[in-house]
């Protein structure tokens, strides 16, 4: 058994344990210099959060225990396919492998995929399902936001 | 003055707060039914979580305040460009509208742009910054993982 066929198959054994505590089929693991350095499942059942998506819970879980170096560099093995949103996460905190066992297409039947927000993501903000829209508002007589941020951070 | 103005000008006044206080400059209000029901800024200073998002913070914090349901149909106005993280996460809550104030052209001169991120998304796995891939670990002798859920759902 590869090191992959091993973490995943902790992040799937965490997403049955789930499954068997009410929740969705979702477990996820970080992994930094080859050691588990947390864990996640999905807990919208518990939280009614939609956002609490195993493998983001299981990045803040990690920062959290170990500080956001950590992750640099780090794997995250997820059970199945990540959605956009996690997928992000990862990418912001500086993890450097995600591998998942079950894709969407293996999710699809299940309504268990995210394969409609990644075709979204391809597409101009004018034909997602959220209207999206530029506003240029700007509060007169105030510094410009981002210059009022750069300043202070030359200080 | 129209509400969306008046929305952005609320983040973008929660915004300036946050860079006031050491953080980033993002802030972002959940409005319901034309009321503001929750608001968020980047905690990313104080939590050294990268997924400490004004926008996703915001989410959370409406759905801790008022429940899933009070998402739904819910507009977010966000000072600055939503992150895919953050785009996806109002998605996933059932938000009807996204505005914001300041663009991605805007921050690109002061890093505060998600366009790379945008960008990669719209590639194939094989060309982003992170190493992504499906390996269809199963664990022997278990039932399969996504029927395991479906069963348990039908009950």
């Amino acid at each position: 058994m590869t090191d992959a066929d091993r973490f995943l198959c902790e992040a799937i054994e965490l997403a049955h344990a789930n499954v068997e505590a009410g929740g969705r089929p979702f477990g996820a693991v970080v992994v930094g210099n080859g050691q588990v350095i947390a864990t996640g499942v999905n807990e919208t059942h518990k939280s009614d959060d939609v956002t609490d998506h195993a493998e983001l819970l299981a990045i803040r879980a990690a920062v959290r225990a170990h500080g956001s170096e950590a992750l640099r560099g780090s794997a995250v093995y997820a059970s199945g396919h990540p959605c956009p949103m996690c997928l992000t996460a990862m990418r912001l905190a500086g993890v450097s492998e995600v591998v998942f066992a079950y894709s969407n297409e293996d999710g699809a039947p299940y309504s268990l995929s995210t394969a409609h927000i990644y075709d979204e993501l391809r597409r101009p903000f004018s034909e997602h399902a959220m209207k999206i829209a530029c506003v240029p508002a700007r509060i007169g007589g105030r510094e410009d936001l981002y210059a009022a941020w750069s300043r202070r951070q030359a200080k």
